[in-house]
């Protein structure tokens, strides 16, 4: 049993109550508890030795990981991330000073960001160093972004450049929580997700929930210089369209405010690219389309070339 | 270095910002939203196979326990919670059925308490099953109950009876949610915390917070059963005093409502017991007194016999 079948288990019929406005199966909860005109953003993530970091990975930036995942998944919501709390798992025998350099990590993105540790847990696992973080934030309840909300004519961006983030970005990525918040703020965006599991897994999370299909340009994909450091390993395509753990902002927004928003992001933002990298259809599939034809994607991000 | 060495350390200088009414070191963390007259309460707790449950232990049992820790420490500071976010982490080749399981133990008390389990995220851990959870809750700003508030001349409760929790309360115990809002509701209780260290060491917690001293009196200690029947590996009262995980309420009262008190829960709370246990003293240390004289208890649990 793969991961999302399990979670297809474990969700078929969760425990709820009427605060919830969303619940698992988005980037975040969302909760309405009666705060005005705001609504609660929750999420949880975790990182794992071995399987999100390596031994090796400097401490610093195994902290810093651990809460940027939460942090891009509030950005993804377009919300404001306000308080976190931690669990440390550690296997018997580990080094405080290891131990204090993640925390250092995780508490100078906290700062510059504004968000609160506001406590935790640190227990024992013999496996190895596992570091747990809950994140809760707010948002605006009509500017929350779901993925649900994208429609037959929206174009579809990215941002920043995509793949290869195995090469180093994985462990030092900046969540895009202030670009979130402009577009959200500036532009009528109609759906969102950070890309965690790969562009074209992360699309087809989006066009799943807005029951939509989608069309991507292969010309247009911004190929990051690590992807095309790795050519021999993987096609630098191929790549940006399946490696995970970019945390770039994909999300949709009527064609006809494409130029505007292309234009009102250099000025907001320019060192960092914004790409439209394909159109939303009526369809249900995912294709992609370059220079030989039209080829169509699957879910799991194996590309079928015809 | 031990637990409580590791968190001072990582909790020298955290991350924070203005919502912060209570960081770590109470039950939960408390935040100020702006949400009127509640504060948010957030909490997070895990348990690992080996550690906190044995790999036969029942999975309803598993899941149970690992949501009630943390409705405990909502109920310690006479909260309600509202909503929770489950981290599962697993070895390769799990058992989906024994996973399910765990869930059903974790949904049905969450419907019993009215939380919605609103997502999570699975991940895999070679070493065994880590489950991690946090709850988010609120509570009225002024019955917020904090470690922080005994005086001396206070006196001190506890719920139902103490000891070898081992042979099995600690996997199906029931979180005193119901009974801390009855408490904060028709009572001035000044301190309180649930009993997962032990009786000693979680008094000494209110202790330290208050900046006072306490009296216990030792044939007011209320005695589980199991742990009169554990006599052959622990004497009874150092059961009582000394183990872990009864996730009881312990709170004081000035003494002077005590009879009211315990007239009130009578009613109230029929099938539970509550029991006065001692008082607090402007001092600082913990003393029991019992026939042969007064004897010093430490914060580690062990008793000093004279």
């Amino acid at each position: 049993m793969n991961e999302f079948e399990l979670i297809a288990l474990l969700t078929r019929s969760l425990a709820t109550n009427s605060t919830v406005v969303t619940g698992p199966g988005d980037d975040c909860a969302v909760l309405d508890l009666g705060a005005g005109w705001r609504c609660f953003l929750f999420k949880t993530d975790a990182v794992v030795e071995g399987i999100h970091f390596l031994p090796t990975a400097e401490p610093e930036k195994i902290g810093h990981k651990a809460l940027a995942r939460c942090l891009s998944d509030i950005a993804a919501m377009a919300g404001k991330p306000l308080a976190a709390l931690v669990t440390l798992a550690l296997p018997r025998g580990f080094d405080p000073v290891f131990v204090t350099r993640i925390y250092d990590g995780m508490n100078a993105l906290a700062r510059k960001h504004g968000v609160a540790i506001v406590g935790g847990e640190t227990t024992t696992n013999p496996g190895g160093i596992l570091l747990s973080i809950a994140v809760l934030g707010e948002v605006e309840k009509n500017k929350c972004l779901l993925r649900s909300g994208a429609r037959e004519g929206d174009a579809i961006f990215v941002t920043g450049e995509l793949g290869g983030s195995i090469s180093g970005k994985h462990l030092d990525f900046e969540p895009r929580l202030e670009q979130a918040r402009w577009l959200a703020d500036t532009f009528p965006v109609h759906a969102m997700i950070d890309i965690s599991d790969g562009l074209v897994n992360d699309l087809w999370h989006i066009l799943r929930r807005s029951q939509v299909g989608a069309e991507l340009f292969a010309k247009c994909i911004p190929i990051s210089r690590a992807a095309k450091l790795r050519k021999e390993i993987t096609p630098p395509l191929a790549a940006a369209l399946g490696d995970g753990e970019d945390f770039e902002l994909l999300f949709t927004v009527p064609k006809g405010l494409a130029v505007a928003l292309l234009d009102g992001w250099k000025v907001q933002f320019p060192a960092l690219r914004l790409t439209c990298i394909g159109k939303i259809t009526g369809g249900s599939g995912l294709s992609l389309r370059d220079k030989t034809g039209i080829h169509t994607l699957e879910s799991n991000g194996y590309v079928h070339f015809s």
